[in-house]
């Protein structure tokens, strides 16, 4: 039985699992904070303690040499786990993963991935988009990430930032909403759920008239409520979907346009809770994307839920992905 | 010596030629116009005549098979060769793969492939992106077409219809403007080759003043003409490419952000003789990537001119890729 591990490494959870390669399935799995003090180090040290107790608890023998993928809440800069920049781990310019290889020593083969591009390949593999060898995964949580599979492969692109979905821009010139990633106009810094939340409660302590406010204290909003007030017909929130959902729905059909997939794949915390908003959302793309590129088109909704970070990391680096060492 | 034959079916000329794998040489070729009747059957059978040709003029032997790929100037509908649509050979729905896989007979390892995808892998290959795994190609001619590689692989998408990115909207909402496509707001209605040509006459005739219109008629002028003036410091000119330049620049950019390539390979009629507009269109992809997306990327011509294609599907097949028969 093939057992490969897998890490998703987030802002507030480190998460580990032995997955049995074959299906998927978590043969053990632990999760603990990530906690303080999170350098590189100490990060280090702790993940090689934890992945030796996973192979205990997979009862895997001493000295065989097991597949680790690291899913990363990181931008990396190559295919050998340097991390360009983590705003949750709050590292910049970090090998990480060379510093990890040198500490696991031989009894690994070692991959580090993008957490989302990490999901992708977990869906692709065991999940919402099983069998299907082109896929296109958004997800749309505080911020927007994407993966790309391309002929049951996963696009990792040149320096692994490829999936950068959220920092497509929808808006160019004067008018351009900033980004936390410093630029100005990108999808995220509109549809992204931290920036819909601000919003939201900007425009309502301005005085916008609104029914998500009766039940709600306005510094308690969030996308949800203003996503059940435009279910009920709320004239406030319709206005603020309808200015919304073609910005992520134009996104959506132009990296359609380009990649061709079977299956578009939606996730993350954010769409899962507006559905009023994620139907607008699908219209515009299909009003949006080439005929031709919807013709093979099917659109559903993420399954794996947490797990698919974990597994999707671990069989990408049983699958011998931009393998470290 | 390893030889395979490549194929480019365009609307005006088909050419062909047999191709040394091994640098992408040609040792024989042959270029006639489409002509009249342009029906599939007709084709089919005279392209079984140059392929038969270029069998003799490479001295393969009789029995011998040969990898053969055709690059289509169509809208495929999958990896077998239909035909969706193709405006130059007025074909629609057509089994073209499956039709000539059937005249072939068993001698052949035959391709069908989009012909700016062969394009794309021709200068993978042997041309201005030799050794690149992660390659975004664009031809701005006429129209807009991409073509895409990921880890050294061409991106055919789940019915080859990968790379649309001349269908990429710019503008969403009611003053979009309509494409040939029979959608709105596509990049390509905005800076394709023949909209520019024909919104600059119209400007033009509509009396707006520009140094452009000095030695040449209104209904003469083209985009070269136009970024004639814009180099000589011409209002008008100058004011079209500042519109024009940034709908191509943030098209570019948000593919690169999907795709992360190490190089972006420019080429096509019209930007070939835009240089001014070329400049502006670079900058603007500058200012609207993603600063992690850019790192990696370096910008150049395409190189193989039109033997790209040909080159291209004759690689392609060699390589295996969407075979047919």
């Amino acid at each position: 039985m093939a057992i490969a591990i897998g890490v998703d490494l987030g802002g507030s959870n480190l998460r580990i699992a032995a997955i049995r390669v074959a299906d998927g399935a978590l043969v053990a799995h632990h999760r603990e904070p990530v906690g303080e003090p999170r350098d590189p180090d100490t990060i280090v040290r702790r993940l090689v303690a934890v992945i030796e107790r996973m192979r205990a608890e997979a009862k895997l023998e001493a000295e065989a040499v097991v597949p680790v993928g690291i899913g990363l809440a990181a931008m990396l800069r190559d295919t050998a786990g340097t991390v360009a920049n983590s705003p949750h781990l709050r590292w910049r310019d970090v090998p990480f993963g060379r510093l990890l290889a040198a500490a696991l020593g031989g009894r690994a083969r070692l991959g580090v991935y993008n957490d989302v591009n990490a999901i992708a390949y977990g869906e692709q593999v065991h999940g919402a988009a099983r069998g299907v060898a082109d896929v296109l995964l958004v997800f749309v949580g505080t911020g927007i990430g994407a993966g790309v599979i391309a002929g049951g492969r996963l696009v990792e692109g040149a320096s692994s930032c490829a999936g950068e979905l959220g920092h497509a821009k929808v808006v160019w010139g004067a008018d351009a909403a900033p980004c936390a990633c410093g630029g100005r106009g990108c999808v995220e810094a509109y549809i992204g759920g931290s920036y819909v939340q601000a919003r939201a409660r900007r425009e309502l302590a301005a005085g916008a008239r609104s029914i998500a406010t009766r039940d709600t204290a306005i510094d308690a909003i969030t996308p949800g409520d203003v996503d059940r007030a435009a279910a009920a017909g709320d004239a406030w929130a319709l206005g603020l979907w309808a200015e919304l959902a073609p910005l992520l729905g134009v996104t959506l059909a132009n990296a359609i346009a380009v990649l061709n997939p079977a299956r578009l794949v939606l996730g993350g915390g954010m769409l899962g809770r507006t559905q009023v908003l994620r139907a607008q959302v699908i219209a515009a793309l299909h009003a949006l994307a080439p005929a031709a590129s919807l013709e093979p088109l099917t659109v559903a909704d993420a399954i794996l839920g947490d797990d698919a970070g974990l597994v999707g990391a671990a069989l990408l680096a049983d699958a011998g992905v931009s393998i470290i060492c």
